[in-house]
């Protein structure tokens, strides 16, 4: 970072993504990671942890609403919701738009992340006033072990598979989201970019397949992360993604005009996969 | 560009994707713009002209895949093929791989940008010794007022509209598109990113719809564009872009084992569109 651009460097540091400036809008050392929101002309305030781009306004809502109302409209109740990480909190708003569900377990492991963004992102954390969310200012490794057969959905909204976030990809973690999903349970994970595989998303999806008998893959663009083209994991006990709850379409059809991106039209062609998709996933 | 890294700025200047450089491999200035090959690290070698990125060796199969082989799967009988822009000729190597089509017409207002990708992209090249593949150097927006009711498909592979790729997107050049289509052809063009709209798409589509019947918008993935989700129009005088002939299915689940980006399912999920694309495009 200079005085007038912010770049990520990924893929072994030879590919990068570059916002130019307004300002920096805040800086702080936490127990975890840096953290940094900057203000960009191209989208607009972006939060950056340990330099890494993680939420920005110009494209929060896809990965929120896809990780979030594809899961929901394949199961029939949904009453237990759990994300681990996600400390901006833009998953919680997405799933408080449903009033069927019960509670909704936020565990992030800093919480100076969940302050920060309510400051400065109040768009997605508007949501932590609903007397369903509850905050875990908790490691999600070891607050999963402690819970069975509770949730009906875990999303792992994680950084990329390295450092303290390594454990939530591993073949036991996998084991213990299982084990704390209800028999119909499904789990929702990032599972990063083909084209600049730098993290090896053949070993996620084979740790994945491990444990649920259902892993299927979709994709959804995420501008600020790098090479936009995301993947993420869908992992169930019961229920196929493109199966959608019949009587869930004509609400969704309603909500969704409010949505930024998700509508069941788009959830179905997500889970058409390209050649180069199905191969990076081991699904040919 | 330094030694170290070639940045391509996009959206007004403000954002940027940058490509760590093994080496420049080419440069020159042609009678129509500056044409550079780099090598790098992360999407191997890379055109430039004007110093935008155009082809790389990690993408551009996705390009040209999408643009040839879902018009050819939505028309019965596609014998006569014309590409505008396109001078790396990997649109032309897609659609010779149908030996159903008679002739492929490339029009490439500068040859250099040939002759550059032959010695430097022989892997997109390689058809052009193929007999049904005719190569004119003229400016295609000249070249499409002589034809008339002619080409089963024809693809705009043009540059964004700016400088002199701009007359590629206007009313009056869809119009003679129109004619030079048979009666019921195919135009597939490019119409930029929806997330950095720097060109105005719905100015785009404003104009595509003030001439074809049928109008529809689809995305794939280009790792070197600014943004990298791209949407693609199809332009059509009766045919649907869903609507796959049957015949041909089974002839393309063999062919696409080869592909490295479409198989037909991808064409049918590629046409169900976000509500940013939608809105994007004015299909709301």
């Amino acid at each position: 970072m200079n005085n007038e651009w912010f770049r990520e460097k990924s893929f072994h540091q030879t590919h990068s993504v570059g916002f130019k400036l307004k300002s920096i809008l805040h800086e702080e050392q936490s127990e975890f990671q840096n953290i940094k929101v900057l203000d960009t002309y191209s989208v607009g305030k972006l939060l950056l942890l340990d330099d890494k781009c993680m939420v920005s306004q110009a494209d929060e809502f896809v990965y929120h609403e896809v990780v979030s109302h594809i899961p929901y409209m394949c199961k029939p109740i949904v009453k237990n919701v759990l994300i681990i990480g996600g400390g901006d909190c833009g998953v919680v708003r997405e799933f408080a738009r449903h009033v069927d569900i019960h509670s909704i377990d936020l565990v992030e492991i800093d919480e100076r992340v969940v302050e920060v963004s309510k400051k400065y992102f109040p768009e997605c954390t508007q949501a932590m006033d609903d007397k369903r969310v509850s905050l875990y200012t908790q490691d999600g490794i070891e607050f999963i072990k402690k819970k069975k057969n509770h949730y009906d959905i875990i999303v792992i909204d994680s950084t990329d598979p390295e450092d303290f976030a390594l454990g939530l990809f591993t073949k036991q973690f996998y084991k213990h989201v299982h084990e704390a999903l209800v028999e119909d349970g499904i789990m929702i994970n990032q599972t990063e970019n083909p084209f600049l595989d730098e993290f090896g998303i053949k070993n996620i999806y084979s740790n994945m397949r491990n444990t649920f008998p259902i892993v299927k893959s979709y994709s959804a663009p995420m501008l600020i992360y790098p090479g936009v083209f995301w993947t993420f994991g869908f992992s169930s006990k019961k229920y196929r993604p493109t199966n959608i709850i019949s009587s869930k379409i004509s609400y969704m059809k309603k909500l969704s005009k409010d949505l930024k991106w998700y509508n069941t039209d788009w959830h179905q062609g997500a889970f058409l996969l390209s050649n180069l998709h199905k191969r990076a996933i081991d699904q040919w």
